[in-house]
């Protein structure tokens, strides 16, 4: 495995390390012919809690006790092992997994004679959903996201700027990119920051208005960080420029259509996922932006003038369909949407049904895009935080 | 515009230069009072030709005018010139449009007064699909794909490999990405090859089985660029590996599931899509080779033993759906699949009813997949062209 990365062979072995203590205290059981039995965080959602003061969705303290010799929890005592044991291979030799994948590895059917003498066949698993499942408890068993074990998945995110990185064994500058982008590696937590000379993270939520930004170089004019996480964010871009955030303390704003669903993509970034609430104290980035595109920029407000005259409203504004206004009212439930700010902005759609695509900004010129909408907003501050 | 790259600010002069020539006999018709008219080859099926020899569809000699005083055509025309004259001036005044903003761009209502003395408004256009058919006349029109007039889209593909390319001013080795990876750019005509040493390409449907790839070194092993168009292959990634066999001769190979989805796939990168012949030519790589997952593959053909025992198959196998069926006997409709080859491969899926991800073959082992299924398939010359 000369081919692969140096950084890789280290982290397997800080893995295993890992997986070698949390199961000690099980094998311990079984040597004591103890019932062996598994203590987990409990990721339900009664467990999940929002902490006011830290901005984020957290797993609260409840635990699960999973024990093999409990009928009802016997099936999953043994789907989290077979798992485990799956992975902890896959670490050993060097593989890299995909959840698909570890689904197929662990898909086959246990034989067995039942209580009453009668052979029973039953499945490992029989869906995806199902060893997802288990990889989530054994990520907050072992206090290790899955990309730390070195679980790949697909990856969307792109990124360019004036910094270098170190990732595997080599350095790469996001500002010789050329036209193209870096797409961003399924494991970002390996990433070493080196040099970024930057001021500021703007994340784009459609790739192509990050194409349009970065081709008319937005980012060296701005000294930008210029990311797009290509529609929903996934994972890996999340924890990206969560990263940004923490380490380099660079202010984070994120660019997306005006419309419910590019609000969600905002709180994905800011909050983190409700049902996956124990990842988003890894890949939440409580002090995220909204920059954009706001209602208010549309119709104004108060002392705020409109972006758009009266003829490019008529002509750009797209009217909201009855799914955009039911989620904008779930949305008015999230208490992080429960701002004044926010409010405003739920309630200014509600009344005018309306929404707007960045690229009807970008249709005024991409220069009112890059050198007035975006810096004017920045410069006065004219955020939803 | 200091901030943009100095290729496409060559690209402007160039793309301008065919304005002018393009419409200079329209200027000399007007001049003359004569009607305005445009000649453009249609785009119709009618007029969309399977080329035996070299394996692609590709327009017929069939011309449409469109004349300025024809009143089935007068609205199709001015929607041309309206569309024409925004490209134009996006050219001009360096801006990067896609084909979104370019509809808003072009969108208005015109508001004249009838033969019988009434005003009347009329929309330009109302929807994305009239505006992309107008941009789509332009190209056939000018003979130039919309990325060489500088219009952006998004963009899925990544590569890696031993191989260093220029793209605007900068140079970069696709082989120091780290474990992230190169996006390709929306416009690949304007990236230059420099140093190539690769023996083939390999093309990933999946990202995850991508990710899983490259991590592993196998681009590195095994002397390949290693691809992905994560699903359904945008243009920029059909043009970036038509421009790899045909400049670099450089063997194709593409890997996607097993089933009617994947051997879709496939085929826009073989032959293109239907609908848009009059890209193929510049896009489809007719020299581009299947290499699987082949229902041969999974269920063995004559002298052929199938790469899975039978438990794997149990475990693996994918019931094919409804609609899996019923696309796979369309693909029969098609010529390129009416090979000896893709007859059998496809007359074993109607038959076994059965699909299978390139994941699972990856769950036997990342060595399998990399180490044995890819480099034995190449080397046997076990593909379907």
């Amino acid at each position: 495995m000369a081919y692969a990365s140096s950084v890789d062979s280290e982290v397997r072995r800080k893995c295993i390390k890992v997986f070698q203590e949390k199961f000690a205290k099980l094998i311990k059981n079984i040597l004591e012919e103890k019932t062996p039995t598994l203590v987990i965080p409990k990721r339900t959602l009664s467990n999940t809690i929002y902490d006011e003061k830290r901005k984020m969705l957290l797993l609260g303290p409840e635990l699960l006790r999973r024990s093999f010799l409990d009928i009802n929890e016997s099936k999953r005592f043994m789907q989290t092992i077979l798992m485990a044991a799956i992975i902890y291979d896959a670490l050993v030799n060097n593989e890299y997994p995909t959840i698909r994948d570890l689904y197929y590895r662990g898909k086959h059917t246990i034989r067995y004679i039942d209580h009453k003498g009668k052979v029973v066949e039953e499945n490992t698993w029989d869906e995806q959903r199902e060893s997802d499942a288990v990889i989530r408890d054994l990520e907050v068993f072992l206090g290790l996201l899955r990309e730390e074990l070195l679980i790949l998945s697909k990856e969307k995110g792109k990124v360019v700027g004036n910094m270098r990185i170190r990732s595997g064994d080599d350095v790469i500058d996001l500002s010789k990119m050329g036209h193209g982008a870096y797409a961003i590696e399924p494991t970002p937590d390996l990433i070493e920051f080196l040099d970024v000379d930057a001021e500021f993270v703007l994340v784009v939520e459609k790739d192509a208005v990050f194409q349009q930004l970065h081709r008319y170089g937005f980012w060296k004019k701005y000294k930008a960080i210029l990311i797009t996480s290509a529609g929903q964010p996934d994972r890996a871009t999340r924890r990206f420029v969560r990263r940004l955030s923490e380490e380099l303390k660079l202010p984070i704003y994120i660019l997306t259509d005006a419309d419910p669903y590019g609000w969600y993509i905002y709180s994905v970034f800011k909050i983190g996922s409700i049902t996956l609430s124990y990842e988003s104290e890894r890949l939440a980035t409580p002090d995220a932006k909204f920059i954009g595109v706001a209602m208010t920029d549309i119709f104004g407000y108060k002392g705020k003038k409109p972006w758009l005259t009266p003829q490019e409203a008529k002509n750009f504004i797209i009217k909201a369909k009855e799914a955009d206004i039911k989620r904008a009212k779930e949305l008015l439930n999230y208490k992080w949407f429960q701002t004044k700010e926010w409010r405003r902005e739920i309630e200014i759609f509600l009344d005018k049904k309306a929404k707007l695509e960045i690229e009807a900004l970008a249709s005024k010129g991409l220069r009112f895009l890059a050198d007035v909408y975006i810096p004017r907003k920045i410069e006065t501050g004219d955020w939803i935080s």
